[in-house]
């Protein structure tokens, strides 16, 4: 990898930025001591940079973020990075659009996962950021791509940002760090209610085409 | 509008409680993500004060809080407003003793709203606060008045403050913000609790009778 | 009331402890908004210090307690005393060994109250503090005795220091205001902890032996 | 015991540690009130650190944390140990691998323990730190060595460092403190997890080979 000037800035603002965002994951509960993780792409280079492992989220800073190439091998940092790195490096290659990955093991979510059960599209927020049921992925063990593989197979060619790896956890996407943390969110939260809704009867359905028209709506009108 | 010297004083002061009273739905966790929101009316004035559309809760600022009028449209401000503007601006425009209005998709409530189910009023805290069984409005897509509409047909001529929105969440209304902040809290406890309480059984009725003796015992005896 | 110099004493002490006391039920979430209380009875007087009615957790201070006498009339104070100072002196009144009253709607208690069911004692926790099942007392309307004469009835000769009142919530008492708070914070933990056990199969019974042999036990040998 | 400088030093570091600890108990909502407690063997000296009995978590320092022999007998401290100072002697007398020991009665653990039931393995991060089931050791009631000998027994042999001792609630062990309450994290964790899944059907199996897999890989590999 060529490393100019502009990457090396541009990895600066990455370590801050996904740093930063595991916070979000401790806010809102979505991970216990040291397990899930955020990682970033680095535009225009081979690279990401993701969480060391095994490391706790009061102790990351940004100097501890650890850089590597989209194979998995470590270009900058003293720690090993994230036992999750490779299946996150794989995403990266195969889904070009994306720049941001974020693993949970989310509880409620994580329970639609132990069931390989996808959740359905009960809710208008669901709609809105999912476009649609969450998947579920195929088993998978960790130590080779199979991980990485379930993940691409499963989010190509579908509208939602998150995945559901059966008995593990979640994978969500974004075309950012951020988007792809707030989808970890929203996730967890629709898998949360829908859990909740189901507990004490049927929820009601919506219709593929209310589904659509929120999900295009959000996609372009929400926000700033 | 004919904005005179008093208005803007209150405008000012509207700003400075519409965003302080976020923080209610962060502290007991109605809201994750920037999901729902809060606004005031001006009183006085054909003007409301609302949250700016996905900005985050630690980054509202009096000053950008969004100021448009009882159509929707932007007043003050550099923020596109919420996405549920619409809404709760005909609520205002229907309902002249409403003067706060609060959107959120918490949990255990939505959970309700999915299944297009009312909240059976079996605590007396709910008999206090909502006068009766929290009713459910109609689905009803965003992006014209159906929101709004349903709303307010749900709610006029009902004790309860607050609507469950088929498949969407929670609407509640106040004389001020920081009422239908009260009526959205309340509602996502009481919301929690019935849920629990029929997960193992039936719970005991509360009459008319009874639910009428402390309703009205609690809006005129409760409080300083 | 003739007041010495002492019960003054007394009475700032209570007033501070009394207002920093209600951080314990926030922090363990046993109430929302203001829906919840605790009292202290002022020993060597007719006379209780209680939180004030509809008054915010964030806005209690010493100085803003009431004080009241055990017929609940104002001694000192700006502000109306709680909704359930007439409960809370009729516990006084009726049971001299008592020095603190609490009140909550925490969920998982309340939500056994709302089927009138009380919490069996399956976990040795349960029998330490409780010493048996948390019993269920009567439906009652705020406005008279009704609510105080439940307590009482229920909580007389039991182990006990916590009560289900039905539809309600929770009544705890003890020795001080601390231990009642104690017993409060101790019957959400176990009522959340038995439901969630119910909620899968059957808990194992305990024995009255055991149950008795672990309640003696504790109260004679925890702690300090 | 002969006390060398050496272990003046290590004790120092101990208590320093072991009260910090306890911040994580609370941090993951795994106690109420004082019911829970961390403790740390002394290497090279018979004896370990553990919390006071009764004291609360915000009033813990290094200094109020108590040292005692493996007979649980006060070495040094002016307060009275926790009550579970026998049961955890009890465990680093007989199982020496054993540097900590962590009890509580988090609610989902405690739940599965109500009803003497293991918690299956189903999820990859259970199958990395527990190796498989979470087992339930036997009812024992406080005051010999049945809690002791109970853990003991139950956890030689297992790869799991948690055991659910029935009605009661959670032991964890580690080679130090900090494996000790991460076991103790994770046990709550998973406990709630599977409770979850198993609420609205049947989570998929893991086989023993892929159980077996995931633990050694996790053992050996994860962290720095």
């Amino acid at each position: 990898m060529t490393v100019t000037s502009d990457v090396h800035q541009t990895i600066r603002q990455l370590r801050e930025e996904v740093c930063r965002l595991h916070a979000e994951l401790t806010r809102y509960q979505l991970v216990v001591w040291t397990a899930g993780n955020v990682s970033a792409r680095v535009p225009g280079a081979d690279a990401m940079v993701i969480k060391p492992s095994g490391v706790g989220y009061d102790d990351l800073t940004p100097e501890n973020m650890v850089v590597t190439d989209l194979a998995g091998r470590v270009l900058e940092g003293d720690l090993a990075p994230s036992s999750d790195t490779a299946a996150q490096a794989y995403v990266y290659r195969h889904l070009p659009h994306v720049g941001g990955v974020v693993h949970t093991h989310s509880t409620y979510a994580t329970a639609w996962a132990a069931r390989a059960e996808p959740i359905p599209c009960v809710l208008t927020m669901m709609a809105d950021e999912f476009g649609g049921d969450i998947p579920v992925g195929p088993f998978a063990l960790i130590g080779d791509d199979s991980i990485g593989r379930g993940i691409v197979d499963t989010l190509r060619g579908s509208p939602s940002p998150a995945v559901l790896m059966q008995n593990h956890g979640v994978f969500a996407i974004g075309a950012d760090a951020r988007a792809a943390v707030k989808a970890a969110v929203m996730c967890e939260d629709v898998a949360r209610t829908t859990h909740i809704a189901r507990q004490l009867g049927d929820p009601r359905a919506l219709t593929p085409e209310q589904v659509e028209r929120l999900h295009d709506r959000y996609q372009s009108a929400y926000g700033q």
